[in-house]
């Protein structure tokens, strides 16, 4: 193909993993199990609608570093109160927590890793914490060759260093990694730092109601229907 | 079993791979291609003594962190010229150098890994930078969930900071992590920081003359004769 890229480097809550789905699916058979009434899109929509503002706070500096899982707990203690959900025990509430290493993948993302995995070295490139991922991928199949985090340098994505962190640690030049998200604004960094980009949409990752990167508003290196569709642009099948 | 292991971590050189028959046999065939004559044998003995003597000074810190892929390259540059060597351009030196990107994995180490896959988190944790672990278990097809490496913290084995970095990346207590490897003395920095230990033995990592590590001389939780046999008391064969 000539393109020259060596490895793929993944955003993965959206891009490789239905949250939304994963987290109302499971509420709802919890609820039904424990005879409770919750809008569970509405609780999965409320728990990601913190994720940046959490993260926020630790990119600027307000707080020192926190792991996704622990920004995750605090968000979680609030909204059990808020959707009537407080009187779980310790032992629920960190199951529940752990529903982000449960999340599954869409169905064109084990079948495209698995296919690129021949030629090129995958990883994560997430803010999900290390042990969040390794487990999400265990659990979900999903056959990277090595987690990249956040964690492992102390910076959450967009941040400059995430990015770079990642081909310093593959041990390549910044133009041989493909960043592959379904979001614009992470390959709009990712290419401020020099790495190639790949964009597929996930339409429905918000719900219905979703307005945003259901297309590329930039000119990337590749623009898929999915991570198949990616897979084929880059000779993997 | 009741062992409540959830994680094993390896270390590789010597303990998954044969670096010095990897080295041997790839010197050995370069050197017919090239009709040049070395005692490859010394050349991997001399290349290996080398390690431990250029990680102490950065334990020591006498020298900021290296990666060992430039201490690799470091002593390479010095043995090329004591082999008679010196000729070679920049691109066979780090030809030479990624060797052990290249190594082979012993016998049992492959299948003994596919075995214990699906019970446990399988991870590196060496004194290899990333890139070499990652290209050394991609070439070799060790199936590891992720590549943790001391490159990731800063401190080579059997500095605390590497067993610590281990089980807390891995989201898991000390007790849950099984620190695997043919070497006594990584078993017992390993089991000072609370991990567990796993020890088989590899006699012939350094040749027929070898003396040290030949058995367990220590109490491990595990004694295996090799990763087969360390699956099978796992309870994962």
């Amino acid at each position: 193909m000539g393109h020259g890229i060596k490895a793929l480097v993944f955003d993965v809550f959206g891009t490789l993993v239905d949250w939304r789905g994963s987290i109302v699916r499971e509420g709802e058979a919890w609820g039904r199990a424990h005879g409770i009434s919750v809008d569970w899109a509405a609780f999965a929509d409320a728990w990601r609608g913190a994720y940046h503002p959490s993260m926020d706070r630790v990119r600027r500096g307000d707080r020192p570093w926190t792991k996704l899982d622990d920004l995750h707990r605090e968000t979680l203690d609030r909204l059990l109160a808020e959707f009537g959900l407080a009187g779980l025990d310790e032992a629920e509430k960190d199951h529940w927590n752990r529903v982000w290493h449960r999340l599954t993948p869409w169905p064109d993302t084990v079948p495209g890793l698995l296919a690129l995995k021949p030629r090129f070295a995958l990883a994560t490139l997430s803010n999900g914490n290390v042990a969040l991922l390794l487990n999400m991928a265990k659990h979900a199949g999903m056959p990277f060759d090595t987690i990249l985090s956040a964690e492992l340098c102390g910076h959450y994505k967009p941040d400059p260093e995430v990015y770079r962190m990642a081909y310093g640690l593959l041990g390549l030049e910044p133009h041989e990694v493909l960043m592959t998200a379904a979001h614009n604004s992470d390959l709009v960094a990712a290419s401020q730092e020099g790495l190639r980009t790949a964009f597929f949409p996930r339409p429905s990752e918000y719900g219905p109601a979703q307005v945003k990167d259901k297309q590329a508003d930039h000119r990337f290196d590749f623009v898929a229907t999915d991570l198949v569709d990616l897979a084929r642009q880059l000779g993997a099948i």
